[in-house]
């Protein structure tokens, strides 16, 4: 069950592109093409480009610098309306190992599209974000994750609280990623089985509604001076944590 | 023995400003601070500043914005100069576990930030970087870094290969971050002695010179489609891990 808002995203740069274009999940709407830019050249993006049932826009470069001043579009930029989030939480009852993480407050977009990357190289099933206390989805989120947003999963729900509760129905664990006394390290902890880890901002920190749904407490000593771990960086550490638990295990 | 350039650099924040201020290792030539704002509420901020042998310039709110339009600055910016890399290497050699990153052809002042930032959390002793290969030092990376810099050595060496040859004379192993085939996945490596961890960009890699002096290869692998991490997020899930090395073998 796709959102059916009907807002547009304007992503830049051949490697969205050609995932956009492979996958079926999305609605193209529109094509813009620099002549004898990067994108014109690539063959493979250019094959995927031809099997559309319209035809892209072509630009001389003044014109296409002129619609896309910002850069880093190596000369394409794909429009796509919806189809980008997911209302709905799949059925995870039969699965044995999932692992989905919560984003509760995250307002920096370049930190939640880095944590769409970096969270899709790291095999996670999927991203939950409330609709009101997180960064909504934007052009930056999307293309700050580097394609990424094609193949992972991302649930935007009206309540995080009561997708937990279903979660739990479900046999999900949560783990709240805080610094607090009560907390054990964050390597201390089994995320091998079906798992929700639940990030905050690091100024707000997980709201103390959603912090009560957890059943454990992560936090990563800090061994610096600065005591500020920047949240994208602090979910690379604990995701492939979770994927080194796995490996190690098989 | 510290770099004796004459540049300086204008850092704003007031967590950067408290990091400077505390230390002793600035020569600060300049502090403006916007009147009424954020910086100037701050008490334990303004009694560092209080002590100073120059009086800081107060601005007016236009004055201010007019000056620093980039916003970010809390209501205050302090400039220093030089002081902020060395060139010379310490001697390691009586040391049992220290671990050093080193960069090679990272040209993103955002991720050179953020891989500060990233290591000072996790207790790495240092950061080596070439003069000619690398994103130089600049307001950008030193503000991203969010004050980290100030307690993380950042050693500017003139020849890269050369500074590991020293650095295994005193003992180091060299692992370089690069997905190849005989790469080991990165939690089978041992980082709990004298370590120099490698790493190269996201695009270029480490260069092949360079990796000639790696004694371990480790990779990351991958577990979705876009088979691309941020080489910050990368550098998280390497040095969190020796982290928890050092930690379960305590």
């Amino acid at each position: 069950m796709k959102n059916q808002k009907k807002k547009s995203f304007t992503i830049l740069g051949i490697n969205n592109a050609i995932s956009i274009l492979e996958s079926d999940s999305f609605d193209v709407s529109k094509i813009d093409i620099l002549k004898k830019g990067r994108a014109e050249k690539d063959d493979q993006l250019m094959h995927l480009v031809s099997k559309l049932t319209f035809q892209p826009k072509f630009y001389e470069k003044q014109g296409f610098s002129q619609k896309y001043p910002e850069g880093r579009t190596q000369g394409i930029a794909v429009v796509i309306s919806g189809g980008i989030t997911k209302e709905a939480l799949p059925d995870f009852s039969g699965s044995e190992s999932v692992c989905l993480l919560a984003l509760d407050q995250i307002e920096d977009p370049q930190n939640f599209g880095q944590i769409i990357r970096t969270t899709e190289c790291a095999g996670i099933d999927g991203i939950i974000f409330p609709k009101h206390h997180s960064a909504p989805i934007s052009d930056t989120v999307l293309q700050v994750s580097q394609g990424a947003f094609v193949t992972m999963p991302l649930y935007e729900v009206t309540n995080l609280k009561n997708a937990f509760k279903k979660l739990k129905e479900d046999g999900f664990w949560m783990i709240g990623l805080e610094n607090s006394i009560d907390a054990k390290s964050w390597h201390e902890i089994d995320y091998k089985g079906k798992t929700v880890i639940v990030v905050g901002s690091e100024g707000k920190g997980i709201r103390e509604k959603v912090l009560e749904s957890c059943d454990f407490k992560a936090t990563i000593p800090m061994q610096g001076k600065t005591n500020s771990l920047n949240v994208s960086a602090a979910v690379s550490a604990i995701v492939f944590e979770r994927l080194r638990q796995i490996q190690e295990k098989n």
